[in-house]
């Protein structure tokens, strides 16, 4: 049984989890809900479960949810720390569901940094507390998964900058053996194929707009290409997302941040999904925020959380065929 | 009439030529082509004429030439540059005739730097070449013009690192001038939407992921919004793409090549077309290059320099309605 996380009671989580019920109840796969049921109920039929094992039998005509309490009432839109306890709590509880084998995977519902730190918490995300909670801290990677592309960047949520000096052939390396593994454990492609973009402009042009392809990219591909994997590179970073590119690879290694996330945005806007590598559980979530903006009036689109969903599903199944 | 660039002889220009006015022979626009006849003859029927005006009446039936020597016979592939010569005149004598009105806009067809380097030519492409020959040097802009984008990058074919240190209000506020006043006179847009990109992911975060949006290009926001130009922004990168956040705006003011090109390409590829604003003179061009590997083989796509002819040919209409 797959099982979703509350996200910030505040944001969009409850209205999309309802939109991804609705769209789910007469097929699979079926989830739980860890959370504070009255963020659903009246809306939709709410049946309180003790474990995940009984969320099956629900589905189909009510929402399963294992019941976690607020500590004040959520107001859509405006976000309140003083639920900053039960919104890290459905995390936790929900890896050690999964840990135990009570659960298979763990789909997230969107949080936000900044009213969690207020509370103390000192991750800048979900991942790095899910690495923690893991065991595995450090070995963390972001995928975002769209029906057109698979994009994993190598430096992440930093300034373009910092991006740029955080390269390294070694993390490159590092990235790029996580993503071939579960790409092969996880996602079922028995020999994945890596397509690494450069860092600069026509990927330096040999040198003449930048050299971190040749000092830094180039060495690391040699070495993977060394340990009998399917990696190819530096491409140029703007011809690597066209149609025909597209269909020489399985992943595209980038840079940073928006190399990879401009065109899967760009072609997959809706239907991105954002799943952590690297971690011994598997993890989903849906690839946007908790949109305090438009949070309660009826708007936000479930299209993500539901192909966080289904593609959670999706690895459940390919791990047990592939491993 | 519209006068098309010889470009280097050994690469693709002479088939997407032939391919262009295959394309158009039927249809306007007509255009002139500024090289050496023997890069067509025998493939299409050629006529050699004297000056642009004679070009169409001749174009239903044969590609007009006006002609030029090379210094050694073109060899597919094989790129030489003993005829650097005559790849430049043809660009020095096509700017001539727009600036004597003798034709009306210029379309490049691709050159190769390094042949052009090897024989003197102090220029890294085209545009500066042009920049000077219009006694403009340093006021071009390059944007890419594709069906459903245009972007316009406000640091170009430097390293990523060298992009971000160029970042400067000044910078920014001169590129979003350049391109709201060609917006107008040459596109016929006559109160042009401008979208900034931030430089960081999520533009910065407030700061969380970088400083340039604020201290950088924010203030070249409120400045050119002070100007009274519909200007907004800094937006983040990764969702300024979207079939959603397109409509609104008629132009993406990019903060580096890729930022702008991997978008472009990711959902124009083919029909992509370089326009350098800031001249005097309308010129467009294909947006790729010699192709050295694939000349003579006949899978050269001459789409993007169809479209070139035919936006070149759109500007020159807009500019007399709107000037």
């Amino acid at each position: 049984m797959l099982v979703l996380t509350q996200g910030d009671p505040a944001g969009i989580a409850p209205e999309i989890t309802i939109g991804a019920w609705q769209a789910l109840r007469n097929q699979e796969p079926a989830f739980v809900f860890l959370g504070a049921p009255e963020l659903l109920a009246g809306r939709v039929p709410v049946q309180l479960i003790e474990k995940p094992s009984q969320a099956q039998a629900v589905f189909a005509h009510a929402v399963p949810v294992i019941p976690l309490k607020l500590n004040t009432p959520a107001v859509q839109g405006q976000p309140d720390s003083r639920n900053a306890e039960s919104i890290i709590t459905s995390i936790s509880e929900a890896v050690r569901l999964v840990q135990t084998d009570a659960a298979t995977a763990l789909i997230t519902n969107p949080i936000s940094k900044d009213v969690l730190k207020q509370a103390g918490f000192a991750h800048p995300g979900h991942t790095s507390y899910l690495a923690e909670l893991c065991h595995t801290p450090g070995e963390d990677v972001m995928m975002l998964a769209g029906p057109s592309l698979r994009v994993v960047p190598v430096t992440v949520h930093v300034s373009l900058k910092t991006a740029i000096s955080q390269l390294s052939p070694e993390l490159i390396i590092k990235t790029a053996r996580t993503t071939a593994y579960d790409l092969r454990h996880k996602f079922g492609i028995t020999s994945p194929r890596i397509a690494v973009a450069g860092l600069n402009p026509h990927a330096g042009e040999n040198g003449l707009m930048g050299t971190e392809e040749r000092d830094i990219i180039l060495p690391a591909i040699k070495t993977l290409q060394n340990e009998g994997l399917t990696v190819t590179g530096p491409f140029p970073p703007d011809t690597l997302f066209t149609p025909q590119a597209r269909k020489n690879y399985d992943v595209a290694l980038c840079m940073y941040h928006d190399q990879g996330l401009i065109p899967l945005k760009t072609l997959d806007m809706a239907e991105g999904v954002n799943v952590t590598l690297g971690l011994p559980i598997i993890r989903t979530s849906p690839d946007h925020g908790t949109a305090f903006d438009i949070a309660g009036k009826g708007i936000a689109d479930p299209s993500s959380l539901l192909a966080a969903i289904r593609l959670a599903s999706t690895l459940v199944h390919n791990r047990k065929t592939y491993s």
